[in-house]
């Protein structure tokens, strides 16, 4: 399996980063998982835009075009042969000098990392064989004045305490210091009541997801009537069904959350058949 | 310059981790920052300490022993000639299946990375040519209940968007989201008022640093009266004399905080003083 390291197609063995790029010593890095189908990766223009949000964010200044880092991503997928992966693009701050102020001068260091995934779309298989099940993590989700939650970084920590804390729960709800919930660890969260869509607002520390954005646009297609909001772990479990949304997951249903559980997930099997709909017709 | 990477001595451009090391995907790796006087490691056995009480934080298990750890420290000083250094040692939790959630299989990759530093004690020559400059950031610190501040991680964002936030100051000062004192982005705060040498407590996310330990330890000693507990920025710019402490920089001045200036730092001084006598009996 070859990686995109540094401006080079490299092989495993040698797709590795300096002990002291930043992106290592700091976590000083904006990263973005996008999913490729058919040889394309889906929604790229947007996982582009949020990329430079979480640069802008941590004033990484790459210099690097839009069309560069695709270029790199092909690349890496076609020397792989995939055509359906998941795709880790990482752009860190690279090596500087020893203090944590960063240096002016700019000196990226730009990753691609592959996986192969099943073939999505209609007649696609899943990556996850079972509804999710979820719990509360009693870890708090970092606040947007500590780091900004736009920002998709190197600096995950906070989501793999929650994950350990979860133990065998397959995903970790955060809540803010105020006890509303944000989403999963890795994911957003949304959830049906009296047949309205609802999911946390961007006002609170959680991530912009490219997968949560494809999914509200799809509900307005479907006449799905949605609200984004502040809610509380209670709102989820007087909910009619709960579904979480990531690159990877594409639309995951919730079979139980925390002491709840739910026997039904018609509005997220909608939104996910479209979503695979949507998939088909661009990608394959 | 030789690092010490995963067990083995190897040189700068062969000083490389994975891609796909938890170290540098998610900042999922414990370090401590040591200085070396003489050969030796200061205060090796409270930064051990310290390591594994964040690898407990984080849940790594990395199976070494403190022995081990120390002998690679020393393997690394000795490799490159070096009595007087800065060391950064890092435990990460390795490569891992793609997964957020850690595999429960320890593989952890330890590294050690070592920088020349000038001579140290009391005829040494301080790494800082003036005293700080330090200004209260926008940036908020990271609240203990999403990251537990004991542990010294790879998850540095906060305080390089705190430094960056600082501009041309030496130092960000951080408050926590109630207005209080933390401390500096890579540093402990401490200010003297009315003869009484004041520290923010440990109940707040403060990192516990080997050199406020140490500092109040001589303090004690020296019959300097010493309070910890809850201060707000007026705190410090009411107050005598203001100081900053870090392995590197031991014991530094603060010439100005926002729009406050110190024409003294008496304590400091003599802190300073004691500090270095200290190394300077048990390490030259």
């Amino acid at each position: 399996m070859y990686s995109h390291v540094d401006g080079e197609l490299v092989a495993a063995e040698d797709a590795t980063v300096s002990v002291r790029d930043r992106g290592f010593q700091y976590g000083d890095a904006a990263v973005e998982t996008l999913r490729a189908y058919g040889g394309q990766v889906f929604a790229w223009a947007a996982h582009a835009k949020r990329l430079q949000a979480t640069c802008n964010a941590l004033g990484i200044d790459h210099g690097l075009s839009e069309r560069d880092l695709r270029g790199r991503v092909h690349a890496t997928l076609a020397a792989n042969d995939l055509t359906d992966a998941r795709v880790r693009l990482t752009v860190s701050r690279g090596t500087h000098s020893g203090s944590l102020t960063p240096d002016g001068d700019a000196d990226p260091t730009v990753v691609v990392v592959t996986d192969p995934l099943p073939r999505g779309g209609v007649d696609g298989e899943r990556v996850w064989s079972e509804p999710a099940t979820a719990v509360t993590a009693a870890v708090e989700r970092v606040a947007d004045d500590a780091l900004p939650s736009v920002a998709k970084t190197h600096n995950y920590l906070n989501g793999v305490l929650a994950r350990i804390d979860a133990g065998d729960a397959d995903e970790a709800v955060l809540l803010d210091a105020d006890g509303r919930v944000t989403g999963g660890a890795a994911s957003n969260v949304f959830f049906v009541d009296d047949d309205t869509l609802h999911t946390p607002s961007l006002d609170l520390p959680v991530n912009p997801g490219i997968t949560r954005w494809a999914v509200l646009e799809l509900a307005d297609d479907l006449g799905v009537p949605v609200e984004e909001g502040h809610y509380r772990p209670r709102d989820l479990r007087s909910a009619d069904e709960v579904f979480l949304t990531n690159t990877t997951w594409e639309v995951r249903p919730v079979a139980a959350y925390d002491d709840t559980t739910y026997t039904t997930c018609k509005v997220g099997a909608r939104l996910a058949r479209a979503l695979a709909e949507e998939v088909e017709a661009r990608h394959y």
